[in-house]
């Protein structure tokens, strides 16, 4: 079960910082919830999530993890990784940690993430 | 909230590497949960959260906030920090993400810490 996390992880990171947006939603399970930021209103289901994706799909980004802070307890993972976007001149860096919990499929049910504004790094390109 | 939150982190990394028991139990409000790490059975309350803690506190240690990893968002945050245990010529190293939830007073009303055997450095000293 850790290596199939470890796995999805990695492949998460990936996709979100080169899509396609269906790839990203398919790691999730059908009823799987997104929280991003941790705070804001609960997105629950695939088109849901969909959409979410959906924005970052059209930008501009890349993606890293850091692979030294992945965490896996359980069926559950922690980790942190950099997403940086373009925009209209404009570098965007934002690196949050995310919190999963998996089903037994290795299919994403939870996923919360812990960032805010003053996490955010803006530059001119 | 934010800085009320940073300032907790910051005493609770402190404390637990240095004591006594009886302050960190005090960050904690009186019906607060403990799950440490993530999937093994949730303590609950001041007298169990103490019990716990009392563990550590009979061994030779120190702490360090990776101050870089702490993310706040809504009245919650996650924090990676390392923690070196001394015993019997050996030193333990483990570097586990915390998440912590808060009531409006600023203490802990829930704790997970996520890590794993696999997180665990062993060295002689």
């Amino acid at each position: 079960m850790t290596k199939q996390i470890r796995d999805a992880i990695e492949q998460y990171v990936k996709l979100v910082g080169a899509g396609p947006t269906e790839a990203i939603v398919e790691l999730y399970a059908p009823d799987a919830t997104v929280e991003d930021p941790v705070g804001t209103p609960v997105r629950q289901g695939h088109a849901a999530i969909r959409e979410f994706y959906d924005v970052i799909g059209a930008l501009d980004r890349d993606t890293e993890l850091r692979a030294d802070t992945v965490r896996i307890a359980g069926n559950e993972a922690v980790f942190m990784f950099t997403i940086v976007t373009r925009v209209a001149g404009q570098r965007f860096t934002l690196t949050p940690i995310d919190m999963m919990e998996f089903d037994d499929a290795g299919k994403i049910i939870r996923m919360r993430a812990f960032w805010s504004q003053e996490d955010m790094a803006i530059e001119p390109e």
